[in-house]
């Protein structure tokens, strides 16, 4: 695409529609806006072919607010905002029509997205305390057009809770397992079913737990095939990815 | 699947074709065969949709070969060997007929794989060391019928070398991205395309690159979505991933 | 036992007591309650012998009061809650007949248990910072139905307080021996008496000591031999395992 | 014991059968015979109720085997060796009647044990790999006089495995879950029994495996109740205590 | 310089003009003023040609006041106070012409130093996040008298952001790469330019990114040429360095 | 000592001045007294040769109190309780006479000691921020009859500072180097002086300080001869082992 | 200057001389020549101003030499080739006229280069076991045009050493600090000098120096400022940026 | 004693016995003298006290003759060698007469030390493997004019061994403490005794021992006071230090 755009750049400088200084120009400046604190970038939704989304984490409630307004003034239909404390979610709805979730820490603004996944993803965590990243990961995968089902405490301590799911496990287009502790939960479904399993450690746990490190290492180290791992608490990245391979027919056809 | 079979079995016992003892040791020693050392799991192929795999590492030849010999004789029609040495594959090569690849260190037993996938895999790789793992990569999806693409270093350092090759990695269906040192290739290919990668660190490096460490952390990190991770030098598991992937409307269609 | 109840449902589909479909959906339901955060597992208690247990760290006091209710509604005569924080002692206390203890952090529902372990369990501390982790081991120990002997603050700095309680090891049928800092403890008590010996490190210390790592480390390196070890800080953890052991000939009997 | 010699001491002295300086000579000198580089521990027998154990590992051929004989000598009936190599197993063999397992460097000096436990010890690995260290805990827990059940390969990539063998697991006292890369066996395991499960993590594995501290971490952080953790490869830990909790009754009795 | 004036010191002693033990106690105590709790290095102005720098962390206000009030008696004409906090601005600012900038933490008395750097100094930053480190070292420099060009917000995720830059990035005498998660923008920018880049590790960042170290190891690691890394977080001393590099031919002129 | 107790105790029972059983409970209970809480070690006193010290960290304002009560009760005449914060020092400064100081949160009961050190220590600081934990070693030292000289801030990034001191540390019998960040003061000043050097790391910097570990990693390595380390912060250990070589004298000719 | 060759191209393509299809081939095919496993960067030399380098760690002796002859028929004049071991020098010696030095490790095919340096650059060891590396750096900057001054075996355990050497010090335009264990080296010289420090942990030590770890870390902590940091045993990194920054007027003029 | 040779040096200036240039060039190059690759501390032996160590840890043969043999020249009486490896004992023994041990690596060339200590120093080991290390602090006190017992496998998880020298441990000045594994050693006998402990923790282990570190902080963490530590295997250095303080009292009075 961007490619495309470059080549037709060159195409117009050529035929004379623009000359040389505005294409170099162009090519420096036109991808993104400048806020100061931020560079909007704007081609970024075609380029990548999903909302814009603005990570809340260290960014004021003013900055998130600017950014937000300036995708929205740019023609963006919908922004997810991650990681956003309820002061933002006050403060940018005060201004923008914002929908906020607060155990996902997620912020929506825009029209409802049309789930149009190719299939159905499944979001499973293996205990209660890791349900605020699986819910950041459902949200994001939810706000980016797939149908969700949440498979929640179903962790390897008591396998018979997992096999009982295991129907809605086979029928998965791509399966999230969200797991702190021990994180055994993606081994033992990447053994059970042949599509890809995204592994999301947590950083729930204590001791020897490290923040989500014993999770995340048992997670890389899985003797299962298939599975991949995002970042300790990274409901985001593994939401995003699910919808990119969920939709990944829907992008070839078009 | 295997809640259809379980299913089956139960509708056998109901109608009397099968007995109650029998079912239940029916249950418990089907899906496997047993070598002493080793449970080959012939259930895994159908439902895992794939040749059986056997890891080579801490195997001696000749449990290798009576690996690969219980499964041909079970119907198998491909066996992937990974990291298998040299005296292994002479070992084995003596009574099977096998193919093997002395860089990415991994056998092929069976009929060349029809390439049956939805679209084309990328393997790149940030520079010349990081290729043995790349080859595991690459040559397990082919192994697993992908028809791959090799963009071998061209790592951030000369970004240029990369932007060079922005047709191929647009075209891609899933890109593996394998890297050591520090591991920026993930993330700068993240943010170019919309498709899957799949992040390799290798243990390529010196000093503080700590065996594959400072590429790990890098990628699991990435401010770029749409990439997960596997182990360090795990060529195999992003090969096989990356196929899972890119068999997934052909999959679902079946 | 599982085992056992397979092989009951199958004789009944055979024998036409049960239809096909409703034993797989049994299989399938039957031994969980999903509470939609939670899903109980009433079958754990009659399959791992004790009362279920609710890990309160992480969840709402209204999550832990609800898991509870159902547990009693289900009959369950024994619920303990640990890592419980006050506020939601105080709401469960509301709901339901809790007793709870401030040190430990440990909340009780029920009846007292019969004291009817094999023998004694002791529980010793280096120091007297390791007390509540050690009142969590000792406590969650009574609560399954052990006599425990407390010997606190007898850390090998000065070992002749340990050698002072030889009698009390000596008689021990398992030693749990709780210690932070450099957790040599575990050690001493191990090359003392010839009894399963339970070390849980704790979180006490500063610097090097890492959050309990020191300690962790030293334990597992421990030169005596008949010392295992449980996470950093997990009292309920070796109070649980050191009941099973010492309820070990009852249930063999049984 | 040592509490009761130390009266039985005291009482000599008070009814003059003995003076006191020997008596103190006596309570330093008499329970362990120093070899210079080695002080056996003549005592540690009886105290410990077991077979006196030489660890192997940095020990020359000639230390080893100067320690076997003197133990002989002083009328040990069993010397178990463990972490032996070939050249101590060749140098001890040419002077003392030994047996020695090359698999789990395992070398044994005198009569057979007489199987007397309590019940049955289950020893489980995750893999091939892994056997080494099972072998370890499995010929210490048969060379203490216990009865072994080996449960090899049973990883939880493929938990049909571990489900068709209930049976051995359910029946078993104690279960040895041996395991490296992502260590979720343990925890698997700890779901399905109500019996001791004793973990040991292994260094199989590569990259983020960091040489077994994957599968201990995750082996820590069990979910699972009733699991505890020795060292990595430490498959003599493994079997000294699962035998020591598979003596319990014995022990009381007499 | 130090060298010179031992030998001047000598010098006198030899002409009569001083006498030995003066000169003894000279060597001894003139270089620095002591207020007990610091000592104060008058000479090191001079000996490193830049005004004295006070690190506010861990010091009462009254201690920076009393240390940056010497100073001032001393003659120093500017005065740069780094991890300053609010509390102490407002104490110091009470007593003496204190500008302070509240998003990088820098106080800074005395007089606007001209700019006389030998040329530009860019600092660009991966992420919104990353600014109060950069404007550390921005501010840092410009304290030190060179001109300083801001590029915020310009992370690998989005290459053409920072592409779009490449005039003012192929300008620059020294580059100041702040970033991140996974720090690839020191390698990205050090693939692009020929002078040199220090790069800044910044603790943005979750999970894996371990408070820095992430970043850090990215940047040790750099398959970049040119590049060279300060202290997580440490905006101060890649301000400070930078200017050092800036100022290079200026000093050996004079 | 301890030996010579056994001894005499062992004479009077010989001597039937002891029945045997009084003997064993003499052995077992005389040395230490048992608040429940903590046991008291009355013994130490005399077997270490210093005042008895309360770990203040992790223990409650009554705790502190009732352990300084029943030593003073038992005869002790000087109780110096470390790491007491100011709710502590309030409480038991309303019971009893306490002495407290902020900055080293040091309490101190009983009377003034006297010098009696055969030289003087002296405790040099890197920077300010060093103080507090330089501090509890220069006050724990005095409190143990030390003469203690203090030389705050001579850090090495200023080496002259150092070096202008060279009369007070060629004249030490023992020197406590307290610094953070690099930790490099031990190894210079290990460098220029023949006494022995006790280094304590502090946790004083940020960022790859990592608390303290990257200059207790240095101190460890220190390439000068002489000098030992105490943990992070451990300013206590320091000012006790440097009072324990000052009274090197003073204790082989009692 | 890429900036400046796009609009080049762009004008060519707009004055007709080059036609839209081949301007886009251009873009993407000119930078680099690809041998298969590497990917040859002749723009690099232009760009970065340096003769190109080849990092020989990992690659076959054939490997190097062909990318070695690819570089010279471009018309390289100088390829600097590091860690080189001795089998691929003999085989690169057989083809081109290699100039090798085995302590560094270095390779050098070309003319000798000018020294066109601004100033000198000095390198200074810890000890003597620092060499290899310090001669990497050396040799790496005297190939790039470059004076240097050798001050091995420093180390701050005998500071008289480092400053005896003052005036070269004092008169370097560049500093390279090399050392292993505990790394006080880059300090102390940071603290005495006014030019920047590029400081170069090794891997030379043992114990808890952790590979490097602890010189890595203190470097990265030192309080002396003007110090930067590459990574452990990197002699050619700090060469270069030495190097780079020792040519900065130079570069400027032209 | 430097101090007062600069005013020796100033004395002579003054009184125009040495002019001021040769002076200045004395205060500079006389303290060592310049092999090139190393620089000989002539001084140090006099400041320090001591005969002059060579590490030899990577340094051929022919550096340690050569810094060996400047040494001898110098008038050097005694030279202690660490670290050497049997070919440099050859070597070095070809041409100076040197003593050499296998099991500590240590040489000595020279004349045999009289033993001066103020008392005897005590070295302990936990188990056999660690006595390589314990020969070399011993041998380092012994060549430093000091009388040692050697008290070898002394681990507390056979405490009484340990008890049963409680003479010697308490009579010792000085006692090194040398464990590997858990390291509890130390702890142990720092609550025995009332002298200074110096630990050294030793690589001896295996899995989580991690080279050392497990004992390491194990000995950091250390609930005994009186207890300092040494780098891993660093049994040079607690030999060297063990004498210092052994001739502290010797040093004062001369």
């Amino acid at each position: 695409m961007e490619q495309k755009e470059m080549i037709d750049l060159l195409r117009q400088v050529a035929s004379g529609t623009m000359d040389v200084e505005q294409a170099a120009l162009k090519l420096k400046e036109e991808p993104f806006e400048d806020l100061g604190f931020a560079k909007i970038d704007h081609h970024r939704a075609m380029r990548q072919g999903v909302a814009e989304v603005i990570y809340g984490e260290g960014k004021t409630p003013e900055q998130i607010f600017r950014i937000a307004e300036a995708m929205k003034e740019k023609g963006q239909k919908a922004v997810l905002i991650t990681r956003m404390n309820k002061e933002s979610a006050i403060y940018v709805g005060e201004h923008l029509e914002l929908q906020y979730d607060e155990v996902s820490r997620i912020g929506f603004i825009g029209e409802a997205p049309i789930k149009d996944g190719d299939g159905k993803i499944v979001v499973a965590t293996g205990g209660t305390s890791d349900i605020p990243v699986a819910e950041e990961a459902a949200r994001t995968a939810e706000t980016l057009g797939n149908e969700v089902i949440r498979l929640y405490d179903v962790g390897v301590a008591g396998v018979h809770r997992l096999l009982g799911h295991l129907d809605e496990l086979m029928e998965a287009r791509v399966i999230i397992a969200v797991a702190g502790m021990e994180g055994a939960l993606a081994s033992v479904i990447g053994g059970l079913v042949d599509c890809p399993v995204i592994a999301v450690p947590t950083s729930v746990g204590y001791g020897a737990s490290f923040g989500g490190v014993s999770a995340l290492l048992s997670m890389l180290n899985s003797c299962a095939s298939g599975v991949s791992v995002v970042n300790i608490d990274n409901g985001f990245g593994a939401g995003f990815l699910a919808s990119r391979i969920n939709h990944i027919e829907r992008r070839t056809k078009e």
